[in-house]
């Protein structure tokens, strides 16, 4: 028998859907680097090649956005139990949590498209109901990250449709693939902040999505690039879970019901406000250094620098960043305040911790992102949970056909000659 | 880097919960061998003793069965959920794992305690509603098993509140230790058929449950040893899900929820029902021999025999036939057969399979003393939960004090060279 604390070096499952090297800093998704692939695919695209080993032909990628947008919209039911929780004001994730695992389980190809159309729609839905608003019905028009900003915002923040603002891809990975379709108008709309006919009267600012039109760059190409990004990541904590419920033969409504319950965990992907946090107490450039310097000095953690796995710059970061340069205009405050604040903490964390190689995470880039597109932190775990479904789904496939129990041992640490006492003798 | 497919030998932690060894056919649960304390303690007892390592004096039992019976009320929210739930025909577990997953996280002593008090209080009121019939609120005057049974059925089904009726224990061991209780005159209701004045409206039979009437058992008894004696196993499925969920600092409400969904697994605790359609095919004893014969020679499992880590009887078996002939009259026809059929395959495994010494196990005697107790074999899986989550609960506590993220590694087996083409080009 083996102990490791925490299954460290354990190996827990082959798996072909994703492969993380820290030493190189490679990220490796479905036979792809990610680099090769996140800022072009669209986010069906990306689940196509984890649930298929491909990526879909234009055929096949119309059928699978179709049968998507099939399992969009979601329950009365459910719609009237996150009412319940916005009167309660509970936290986005909790109730996407409850909501998830009020979806009716059916065979897992159902589930499998029940959970990565459905997470979306019910964390736009819970936002507006926590902010006064009627939620927002999926569009028929718009494709799978479209149609998250707007059931967020009440509007279609599609533009350059036909080409991609970071010039990365030459098809557009979205949107013009369905042409046939009645409110393909809509989604040809080159004002982002355009309401249309549906959605008119709803202002999307209550809830304070939309602050975000001063940026340069295309809301669905950073968002889908995000999502990408996230999409899968090894054996990390809450893909383990899903997959050890998997294991009992278990549904993938139960399995990715438990994942985004390890997901809101702190050390997992519950705590991604911090590193904004950093850049608004910085404020300004000039005192980045101080501040970064106090923090170092005080034994404090830089927020958005350093991996348990990555000893080079994380690659999702990498990805991250160059979306962020083409979404955000070059005088953009926040992000110019970003750039200077990475480059001085990489340059005291050399200074300070050498040889330790700290370098910019995910999260970093992640905060700046998501904000940048006017999503309010609350929704920043949320968000990665919209992103890691499809990874998660995918596990729960290759779990399946793996079909095997996960049945690790435990050590007992305690005696075995307790000797019953009644209570009125204790 | 160590490989072993379903973590087969790696120990995934050090515990003093529960010990299971498989070779002697010992299970310890915290310093006490499990015949030792299953038929005796009260469930408040054996969470209590999960939970701080010790039986509770008198006044901590007290202290801490007040505290349960303030969280065994459930919120208008969950109520209104399950009544969704049961006009779909929802199956129960999945409406468990709904309802749990919709319970407030707070700080983890009040959500251990609202875990362990409300899971009962859903499962009833769900196999009501499920019933067309009211749910039933918890009884003030009534211990935690004695409200399962009251809320099931609408009835008081206590009976020799001071004494057992299997004589193990000199101090019955619940019931009689809230004297000051005004409700504690219902308690000494001699006839466990007798519905007390706030539900003589409701006959209870509408959904199955009272049928057991014929039984010349303590009904409280005999759950309470069912569930004392599934409260802990070691590191199985549910319980390791729930310890990584709590591994990221993640909340003990995402645990359980993850652990149900994993507990509803076929290959754990989710097909407990086969035990009793084998007994009802047999019919008779004349037919047990020959029956068996057919699935033996037709290369069928027998339900309810082996177990993949108990290589004699398991432990648990023992305890639960104990409950089982305490409970039953001896005249009991489907007892009787039982008894009759165990005898019978364990005489024809050893002729079969002569040295792969497989045992009753622990399924044998649940559906045989679940059934008698008058629930359905769809609430089987829901009580597994009601009796496992004291232990649950108790693994999060621990996992808690560890704070040790679980982090295993997988190998990627896919390549690495995968080029983008774009959707029409492909």
């Amino acid at each position: 028998m083996t102990y490791s604390p925490g299954l460290k070096d354990i190996v827990a499952a082959e798996t072909r859907l994703s492969g993380v090297d820290g030493e190189a800093g490679k990220l490796t998704i479905a036979g792809f680097p990610l680099e090769e692939i996140a800022e072009r695919a669209a986010y069906e695209e990306m689940v196509h090649l984890l649930w298929h080993g491909t990526l879909p032909t234009a055929a096949f990628l119309d059928r699978f956005s179709g049968e998507l947008a099939a399992y969009r919209p979601i329950s009365g039911a459910i719609l009237d139990s996150l009412g319940s929780a916005a009167k309660e004001r509970r936290p986005v994730i909790d109730t996407v949590r409850m909501a998830v695992a009020s979806l009716p389980t059916r065979d897992d190809a159902t589930d499998a498209r029940t959970l990565v159309a459905g997470l979306p729609s019910i964390v736009a839905a819970y936002w507006r109901l926590l902010h006064g608003e009627e939620p927002v019905e999926p569009h028929p028009g718009l494709d799978h990250v479209a149609n998250l900003l707007y059931m967020l915002t009440g509007e279609i923040l599609v533009d350059n449709v036909h080409g991609d603002a970071d010039g990365n891809s030459g098809d557009g990975g979205r949107g013009d693939r369905r042409g046939d379709d009645g409110g393909s108008g809509d989604r040809r709309s080159g004002d982002r902040r355009d309401a249309d006919g549906g959605s008119g009267d709803r202002s999307g600012s209550a809830n304070g999505m939309g602050r975000s039109g001063g940026r340069n760059g295309d809301h669905v190409r950073a968002l889908t690039t995000y999502l990408n990004t996230v999409i899968d990541h090894g054996m990390n904590a809450s893909t383990f879970t899903a997959r050890v419920i998997v294991s009992t033969r278990s549904d993938f409504i139960s399995a990715v019901t438990g994942a985004i319950g390890a997901l809101k965990g702190p050390l997992h992907g519950g705590a991604p406000g911090p590193v904004l946090a950093m850049l608004e107490a910085i404020g300004d450039a000039g005192n980045a250094e101080p501040h970064l310097r106090r923090k170092l000095e005080t034994g404090e953690l830089l927020m958005g620098f350093g991996h348990a796995v990555y000893r080079v710059r994380d690659p999702r970061a990498d990805v991250l960043s160059r979306a962020a340069s083409s979404f955000f205009a070059e005088d953009d405050a926040l992000y110019a305040l970003a750039l200077h604040v990475e480059k001085t903490a990489i340059e005291l964390l050399e200074e300070y911790k050498p040889g330790r190689r700290l370098h910019t995470n995910v999260e970093f880039y992640t905060a700046l992102l998501l904000n940048g597109l006017g999503l309010h932190p609350d929704l920043f775990t949320p968000m990665f949970a919209v992103g890691r479904v499809g990874g998660w789904v995918a596990h729960c496939f290759e779990q399946r056909a793996v079909d095997r129990l996960y049945r690790p041992e435990s050590v007992y640490t305690g005696d075995d000659t307790g000797q019953w006492i009644p209570v009125n003798e204790r």
